[in-house]
């Protein structure tokens, strides 16, 4: 238990970019430091850029004054796309990481710190991260949603991070929302992902824009020579009509998801984050309507909806605060140290 | 403590039958008794009446040799269709009991039979029965649906039941499989319950037999006065290809919602119960297919599907287990003591 209160180093592997950071007890991020995953490296020297980024990023968490003359990391969390198996601390075969198949990456991190570490889904621990220290402090049943590239989650129930039976947690990016509908990831069509995604998003902008001409309408989209989902929720607020309906059509169905959560879990709070959420009160406000409108009484009356708070760093202080609780336990390994 | 170990009375509130038992600590019943609620009596008179049944439980259980001679009860648990609030206690109006509003049934039972006393959605307790003496025994994390009038279900998270914030644990019955299709509850459409429950499969039945004449198509179902859902997954299994298509689509939608609660839960095991699940292999095999198809790939991996085995006697079961963990608690009170 002296390890308990010391700083810990959390690590972020995403798809396009690795992220770093030391994580103190109350939360508060030093020494964080972001380069570009260049996964195409392949998960030998990409991890080992990512764990001298760590080493720098306790360097210059030092020089902050975040750790004192001779104090070392208690423990390093690291958050990763799944799947993975978070109680084996092993990359199983992350979407964003093709070829990164069983990689033992607790193991290697043990190893190269010389202190406990433990995986867990990127969401998940976004979502552990959102409960400690950001929109999520002092609830206990709180489900978190972040709406970016893909769309992911991850729930704590009764105080207690979820990790599922398979170590995920929960993937609310694949649960379906119009049956038949949109391809999604694998055999299953018409998920919340292949809808409510920035990818997607772009993707329904593009089509819709691509058939304007035979009605007779016109967007301001269709002057671009790439549509994004930050153009179509600026168009949306700009009043442009096309953009309109698509993004009501996204918020709709984003809704429609959280009402499902919000009807299985019964949180008390939901947390919306994600590049997509960006975009404030033009989908906070609607969703909100949706979501009462939509879900059964009892449970609407007794959850707030929220926009994340923790914004770039929530996988770095995700990964964190998992890495505090192993700290704290005293536990010296990975394996049902944080199960 | 000297309270663990005793058996306890379960009380069943159903909007036709009220169903109550003593259970002993592993589960067994004993007194099993049924009387039609004739809801339209009244809160009152039904609960005068429930209690009554309990007494009269009590009795014959001590007749059976369940409960020794100056040996009593050591709980009451209740279970009873939501909306109703867990932690106080109170019918808030349990929507199969139309004017039952605000009951404080935990109170009431207390005081009639003068031990502790919880309150439960009966499909949360039913998931609890499972868990702890039917199909459930063992695993961590499982989820339970309930197919029958309507559609229902809970979940047991980490071994412990899940209330959630609104003390309802989770209504999956009010989950969007078909937005904007069949009206469900309130503001609603195109819900589990309004496409898979057996009034639901009756209705779908009764809709598609009724517009068959200008098909030219011929089914056994346009033979019957009245269409019940039993009618259809009987006839499918004869091979009637009108009753084999309700059915498929029946199952596949029901497949799709189960996929999501293993894709948002990560369950160790989904149990299926209620009457349609009567239905056995007709059901489940298909289902089973549909849902290791379209779940995440872990998660599927790590979830088994199995039907339910409490039968007619799980709401009682699952009051029981309630009451068990409340007399084992030795808490004299239900305000926090099961939550």
């Amino acid at each position: 238990m002296a390890a308990a209160g010391r700083p810990v180093l959390g690590l972020d592997i995403g798809g396009t970019k690795l992220a770093v950071g030391v994580v103190a007890s109350d939360g508060t991020v030093s020494g964080f430091l972001v380069e570009p995953t260049r996964r195409e490296e392949g998960h030998e020297i990409v991890l080992r850029r990512l764990f001298d980024l760590g080493r720098r990023s306790v360097a210059a968490a030092r020089a902050e004054g975040a750790l004192g003359a001779g104090e070392d990391i208690a423990a390093v969390g690291i958050a990763c796309g799944g799947p993975l198996d978070s109680r084996r601390g092993v990359l199983t075969g992350p979407l964003h990481l093709p070829g990164w198949i069983d990689v033992p990456v607790v193991d290697l991190a043990r190893r190269e710190f010389g202190v406990p570490a433990a995986l867990d889904n990127d969401a998940t621990a976004a979502a552990y991260g959102e409960y400690r220290f950001g929109a999520g402090r002092g609830t206990e049943t709180m489900v978190y949603l972040t709406v970016s590239t893909g769309v992911g989650g991850g729930a704590v129930i009764n105080g207690r991070l979820h990790r599922g039976a398979a170590g995920n947690g929960g993937e609310y990016g694949h649960i379906a929302v119009q049956p038949g509908g949109r391809p999604g990831f694998g055999n299953r069509a018409g998920t919340l992902e292949a809808y409510a995604s920035g990818t997607a998003i772009a993707q329904r902008a593009t089509e819709v824009v691509a058939a304007l001409g035979s009605t007779g309408r016109s967007s301001v989209l269709a002057a671009l020579p790439v549509i994004r989902a930050e153009d179509v929720s600026s168009a949306a607020r700009d009043g442009d009509p096309v953009a309109r309906e698509i993004w009501d059509e996204t918020v709709e169905i984003l809704a429609s998801a959280v009402a499902d959560l919000v009807n299985i879990l019964e949180p008390n709070l939901v947390v919306l984050g994600g590049g997509v959420t960006r975009s404030g009160a033009l989908l906070l406000d609607p969703l909100r309507r949706h979501v009462y409108a939509q879900a059964m009484p009892p449970a609407a009356a007794a959850v707030r909806i929220e926009l994340a708070e923790l914004g770039d760093t929530v996988g770095v202080v995700g990964a964190g605060a998992v890495a505090l609780d192993l700290a704290g336990s005293g536990a010296p390994i990975t394996l049902d140290a944080h199960v």
